[in-house]
């Protein structure tokens, strides 16, 4: 499924956005005005294959999460209890990620990968239903947790194939249910530890460059998050070129199964809303999987954390928003989504020079 | 109107604000993890004197539209009829403006305030009403066009002056509507020129600084449109302390009624979301009519206009998008709207870690 997955992946469609651009040029507006919202809309039109591209609507936001042996490292401050705590807060619609899921009309999918305490709400039965007003409770448990990669590999192998391919599955199920964009969220206690080593990894970054404070972690805590990425990198030397082995060994679940749903939707033409600096380190991930797949990536916000910065740098990748976020769960990529929207509407609705009778320069 | 408008203008409400501040701390989020939004959300809340301020809904965009004597000095390549031209096309729905609005549920009223062409769309009449469907109409011209600023002051201190009411009364009748937040918009062929006569007086800063490409000039041209920016400054010695003065002299009518929007919304305590340089031009108009409005004022994005940036600079504000727009009519407000919006949702919707039983660190 990994491999039908990425073999399916196909570059842009150069000729829909040689269509794009050249439509830019009659719409109203002097050429070049809407700055980035161009270059975008047009790679939107070459993901779809077509001048213009559909709208992405309905949005879908999917929080993977699961929790992390490295936590024992005292890498962060927060019990690893939030995060089943917060799963039951985001199913009751009360975290900021519903307040914005909301307000953008994006339904809210929440798969737990590998949560370790016991779950307060049963799972919600039933097919995928983009309601934005109904999170809804996947349960796909690889196991209770990773092992402490400052020990050992965090998964086998075979663990975080099964997790990659669940992250395909739900964007199957997303696009099947009718999403036109799919926004990456999370959600583990400590995920930021994991997500610093895969960025060094990937991109070859010290880990002073690839960490960061996270939830707001005081000096001593940051100096031994450094320490345990750095001693994590030495331990089990990655190969980037093996991006299943890499997340087996120091990945979390939720970032394998967020580079399973960006490689699904990548597969079905779809665009893939990338939030902070664990969706871009699963980003890595399955650029590393299938570099084409970059194409169907767009950045939605820079991260706080240092690690996001890298990683885009590295992905080639420029977001759209830049306010200093570093909450996760998919806000700072629900908050750019009206942005790629408004790129592809402009595409649809905006009149030409003829068919107004605005003359040009 | 003018004096008692800014004379109702009042600072910031520090005990909503340390409500605000308060909140945040107890909501199910790491403290500070929504970064620039938690600050924007202080400040509306000290806006409105109350906390969790309302939600600022619906916004209503205001396109002040006007023409420019200086055209005559080939500062623009667009012919002056295109302001009229676009006017039509607002009103038809067909401009980038129009597009965002309706994604935005935000209503678009045009006003001409110094068109030189005749209008080709009949006044639509009646009371403000804010509908995202029907862009409307009012026509309040107080000149033709303004003089050229390069020969002449521009408009005399009653005309400025009348502009500048022309844009309180927008204001109030918009907010009397029920629009819970104003977005400045503009049109008006070459007139970034006044703008940036108006942001060098304002700021102090050189008109290299000041000055820029506007719709896309070529070499030539930019380097005309700077000396006509460095004449005018010569030729009008413009005193900053005397703001209606510097608008009658290097202004346009549209500059000056954006100036007139931004007073009425502080006056009412509303907040007014600026777009590009025409906008931050006019907000320093205003600041120097009241500096306290400077706490209405949120800045949408920054422009791709050099003026921009040194406007934001002096006006204390930090842009919430950064995405190379220059296109004006209140596009780049536009995209930053659903961020306001987001940044107030949170103060109502988010639970907080007791009420959610969620563990703090």
């Amino acid at each position: 499924m990994l491999e039908t997955t990425i073999a399916a992946i196909r570059p842009l469609d150069e000729s829909a956005m040689t269509a794009a651009r050249e439509l830019h040029g009659r719409l109203t507006k002097p050429a070049g005005s809407l700055g980035a919202l161009e270059e975008l809309s047009v790679r939107l039109a070459g993901l779809a294959g077509a001048c213009p591209p559909p709208l992405p609507e309905p949005a879908a936001v999917a929080i993977f999460a699961g929790d992390h042996g490295v936590h024992a490292q005292g890498v962060t401050p927060w019990p690893q209890e939030v995060t089943g705590q917060m799963i039951a807060n985001f199913l009751a619609g009360g975290a900021v990620v519903n307040a914005f899921a909301r307000q953008a009309g994006a339904s809210v999918t929440v798969v737990d990968v590998g949560v370790a305490t016991p779950l307060p709400a049963a799972e919600t039965p039933g097919p995928a239903v983009l309601d934005p007003h109904s999170p809804r409770l996947v349960s796909a448990s690889v196991r209770p947790g990773t092992r402490d990669l400052a020990v050992t590999a965090a998964l086998t192998r075979d663990e975080a194939r099964t997790a990659v391919q669940t992250g395909i599955r739900i964007a199957d199920e997303l696009i099947d249910a009718g999403a036109g964009i799919l926004l990456t969220g999370d959600m583990g206690i400590g995920n930021t530890t994991p997500a610093a080593v895969l960025i060094a990894a990937f991109t070859g970054a010290d880990p002073l460059d690839s960490t960061g404070r996270g939830t707001g972690v005081d000096d001593p805590t940051y100096a031994r998050k450094v320490a345990v990425v750095r001693a994590a990198l030495a331990r089990h030397t990655p190969d980037p070129a093996d991006p299943l082995g890499v997340l087996a060994a120091v990945g979390g679940l939720e970032h394998a199964a967020l580079a399973g749903l960006i490689l699904g939707a990548a597969a079905r033409r779809t665009p893939v809303l990338l939030d902070g600096v664990i969706a871009v380190s699963a980003a890595l991930a399955a650029a590393a999987f299938a570099p084409a797949a970059v194409g169907a990536m767009v950045a939605g916000h820079r991260s706080a954390e240092p690690g996001a910065t890298v990683a885009l740098r590295h992905l080639g990748l420029d977001p759209l928003i830049d306010l200093g976020l570093r909450l996760g769960e998919g806000t700072g990529a629900l908050l750019a989504l009206p942005v790629v929207t408004g790129a592809v509407r402009v595409l649809h609705e905006v009149a030409t020079f003829d068919s107004a009778g605005v003359a040009e320069k």
